[in-house]
């Protein structure tokens, strides 16, 4: 394992050589899996640079992956060689908790074993993610890639889709809903088609106009800007659940107040310190900030289930491995529409 | 109307002789009540000292209001003279916003009439509260105490009894919810008799062992010291729902670490700004921080036949109205187990 990549100029010492990346020889759970296509997620180039304090170096980065079975392990029931499959976020967990008896196994309480910069649970080796040839995953782990949707505009689903496809069922979203959609992004535009196809009235709120007639595109049935006072006055106490998801710090003031009694607002994108707020925002009507991070296997699979039968995928830009670091600039400029995905062909 | 009264020393110009402060006539729907009994709500200070900025002189606080009808209008179907009736903190609000077709007219969305310090919704007359000898309310406002209550401990479910009980019903606590209750004060002590008689396991979250031990009288089955490092880090994740009375600022983040998968921690008491915490303590298991204020009429009275089917009261300490001001300054520093009640024949 050596630690030069192609990314590896925008993340000191953080790459292996994604072609000859050891892989953990099949267990009998175990699913080899030759990847096809990696979506790029906002976290790849968080752990990339350290952001959070947790990376271990070298890595590989990746929790969007779609490809198809190489080979299986002599207990796998569910694959074959040849089928579409899918990792995302969650490799493995502890398996036995309430929250993983419950498939909600991304929120473990031994905590999850993440596609990258983790340690297998059994021989403690690290796991690599999906800029990658290859990917072995332990079966309970492995989704199935619905025949319908298209492979490579699939990959995101498993990050960006399931991050907002949760939130918006476990709140119940759904006809009679009056749904705001805050930031329009990887995340954002996964949060408009979501909400639309589950059934409820979609408001894209932004800070952009043009962002709001790109959401409109997507379904989006209303475009509220946020930097207009008036129409913020308008839309004040009128939103059932808020689908918060700014990836960056910032004052969720304003769309407290746009919050109907019994109103949620829902983070899935700002993982920092909270900006203050007066509590009598969430006094005055039982409304709540919540937060939400991606969602169990069993939810993920019903998720693309979901797509399949609804004809959702993401919008994607299609590039090269070597693209990679130029991706991740314009990824930070928000200058995508609306996730980048790597072409495995294309190590 | 004067404005000299026994609390006028504490709040500057702010009372009225309630033996002589002039009632409004009786409309066809109104019901006169001779006040007996007047519970002492911290809020009533907040607005003698114009805490919130809001106040107008001169005022008479009081929304913890129990009494007999002396007077019916024309159109009053529900009472008849001599009926045990209570008020609580709202007199009146539009009646045909979704709110009040809900039942919860205290989220009213053009706003609510208070029993004291608003104006009238048809004269624009200043409302005088419950520390006074009559009051006259519209009869929808108007709530019957059942006759297992005993009136003077009754006063206070009025306002601290549906501020616990609204948040606890409304999140759906009952058997098999663990629900920590945080501080023990006039709400918090209500929190714990109703968690418990809604079936829920009960833990008392306080700086001082002391209260605990009190807590446990009141049916808590469980203390946590929350200066107690170690047990706060035992019960780490523990909780599916937490009733944060606290009425002052003061940092939530140790409390969001005691919640578990999915759970919410409600405020009841801190009406400012929030001080920060980390969001990823929401994301990591779809968490959330709520607020709740008071609740509806039908739920009050639900909640007054809920107490008078378990036997449950406020804890009180009945005293004088020339006790007021001395009464005050002991609620700021904690010193009354739980209400101070004021019994109005002293009057």
């Amino acid at each position: 394992m050596t630690a030069t990549a192609a990314w590896g100029a925008t993340a000191p010492d953080s790459g292996l050589n994604p072609l000859t990346i050891d892989r953990r020889a099949l267990r009998d759970e175990d699913v080899a899996i030759d990847i096809a296509y990696c979506g790029v997620c906002h976290s790849d180039l968080h752990v990339a640079r350290n952001d959070w304090g947790r990376s271990n170096y070298p890595f590989v980065p990746g929790h969007e992956i779609v490809g198809t079975v190489r080979e299986v392990g002599a207990g796998v029931t569910r694959f074959k060689v040849g089928d579409r499959v899918a990792i995302g976020t969650v490799v493995d967990s502890c398996r036995r908790c309430d929250a993983c008896l419950d498939h909600e196994e991304n929120y473990c309480r031994e905590g999850v074993t993440g596609t990258y910069n983790a340690k297998d649970r059994i021989d403690g080796t690290p796991t690599y993610g999906g800029y990658s040839a290859a990917i072995v995953v332990a079966e309970p782990y492995v989704l199935k890639v619905p025949d319908a949707l298209d492979m490579a505009a699939a990959a995101p689903l498993l990050c960006a889709g399931i991050t907002t496809y949760s939130p918006l069922r476990n709140w119940n979203v759904g006809p009679g809903s009056n749904v705001g959609v805050i930031g329009l992004g990887g995340l954002g535009h996964m949060g408009v088609k979501f909400a639309k196809a589950l059934g409820a009235e979609v408001t894209m709120i932004t800070t952009s106009p043009a962002k709001g007639e790109d959401a409109r595109l997507l379904g989006a049935d209303h475009v509220l800007v946020s930097t207009d006072k008036a129409a913020m006055t308008a839309a004040n106490r009128s939103f059932d659940f808020l689908l918060d998801t700014i990836p960056v710090q910032h004052d969720v003031t304003p769309y407290l107040m746009l919050l109907d009694r019994k109103g949620t607002l829902c983070l899935v994108g700002m993982i920092d310190k909270m900006p203050t707020f007066h509590t009598g925002l969430l006094l005055g009507g039982q409304k709540a900030v919540s937060g939400s991070g991606v969602g169990g296997i069993a939810q993920t699979q019903e998720m693309l289930d979901f797509c399949a039968d609804k004809g959702i995928v993401a919008e994607i830009e299609m590039i090269r491995m070597d693209e990679i670091n130029h991706a991740w600039e314009r990824m930070e400029k928000a200058d995508v529409k609306y996730r980048f995905v790597i072409d495995m062909a294309s190590l």
